[in-house]
């Protein structure tokens, strides 16, 4: 896969997309991340990326010339139809696991961030963006909504998780939060690992953890728990 | 605000928290950010913080004791009565606006990041946690969702947004989407910024304003537009 980060604050993604899970994803050619900073293609002596709102009103908007430009850059040397240009917006398709699933199954992805209030409306009719949002809150800046995206994309691609079978296990992906998980050692600060765990006994552990899944999601989550009965 | 954040991968964090609004709120002394590596109080010569899961299955889980450690750090100076300890992790309530209103009044949070399968369950027998999911989907980076509540906080905080007024029109503050917004120039490769936003008629930019908001928020999200239309 290859993902594009269209971006007036680099800085943002660069050092995450470089650390953990998405570096073992990058060093294994899983992905390949390229970002391309819209400040190289603004004009004038104070680089600005920003401009008051037409109309009035308080925040301000990022401009449209610097982010196509760097998308023409983009489109220069590969094909726009290949690619799904994808803007984190809290005016999107709510986003969900199926949607990750989804477009970890595609050859290209970029994203374009919008910062502060947003960014120039006219970017829809000269492109064709599926906007997405994370949930329900606001943040100031798009870049983490798009590390959002891809964390939780990269980790679905072929030979990133050291263990694929963990992503089957995950909250949501039977309508079920994931169970509860222990490590070593036995006994911390005079809390002790349930013991079923410590019993080798693989079955009774199976159904632990299918019944501690049900109770927390039927009290924690009771719309999944609706999904996950209707199965 | 004091904000302290336990990590295990503390570059996924401190790069976007050294940058752009999150760098002025910092500068403002609106928020001092201490960011805790537990790999710092591992004791093996791989300073390894996570292992197997007791009782199999795959993924690796986070051990408690380096997190304990770093947590025991943060209240030999501060009283942890006046700290809300947060847990970013998909079995947590659902973040909305609301919740991060209430958690931009508090004076001291302290998050503490899962990553792969998440920590061990015992850190819960141990702190009182609050658990938010910041959407329906899976992160291998509980730094990430960090950030995401952090962004959204930080921005309420006094002095923080140039126009605090920017604030008050943010979609779901009243349960509508934001408006679309325009910037210079006013014709950008034959797109023209609408013809309301120009006239300098604020009654009418107002209610052009409202008009679009009404529509998007009843065509992109009908359960948002219930909510706006029993206020």
């Amino acid at each position: 896969m290859r993902i594009d980060i269209v971006t007036g604050f680099p800085k943002i993604v660069e050092a995450p997309l470089s650390e953990s899970m998405i570096k073992v994803a990058s060093r294994n050619e899983a992905v390949k991340i390229v970002i391309h900073d819209t400040r190289v293609y603004t004009t004038d002596k104070h680089r600005s990326i920003d401009d008051y709102p037409y109309g009035g009103g308080p925040g301000m908007v990022l401009k449209i010339e610097p982010i196509v430009k760097s998308m023409d850059c983009i489109f220069e040397t590969i094909d726009q139809k290949s690619a799904k240009i994808i803007m984190p917006s809290p005016r999107g398709k709510k986003l969900e696991q199926s949607d990750i699933t989804k477009l970890s199954l595609l050859q290209h992805l970029v994203f374009v961030c919008g910062h502060y209030k947003g960014i120039d409306e006219r970017i829809h009719e000269l492109y064709p963006i599926e906007e997405y949002s994370v949930g329900d809150y606001i943040l100031s800046s798009g870049e983490i909504a798009a590390l959002v995206m891809i964390d939780a994309i990269i980790r679905l691609l072929p030979g990133v998780l050291g263990d694929i079978d963990s992503a089957w296990t995950d909250s949501f992906s039977d309508h079920l939060l994931d169970a509860p998980y222990y490590t070593r050692p036995e006994n911390f600060r005079d809390v002790r690992v349930p013991e079923v765990l410590l019993s080798g006994n693989h079955k009774e552990i199976e159904e632990w953890r299918r019944n501690i899944r049900e109770k927390q999601t039927r009290e924690r989550r009771p719309d999944l728990f609706q999904k996950y009965k209707k199965q």
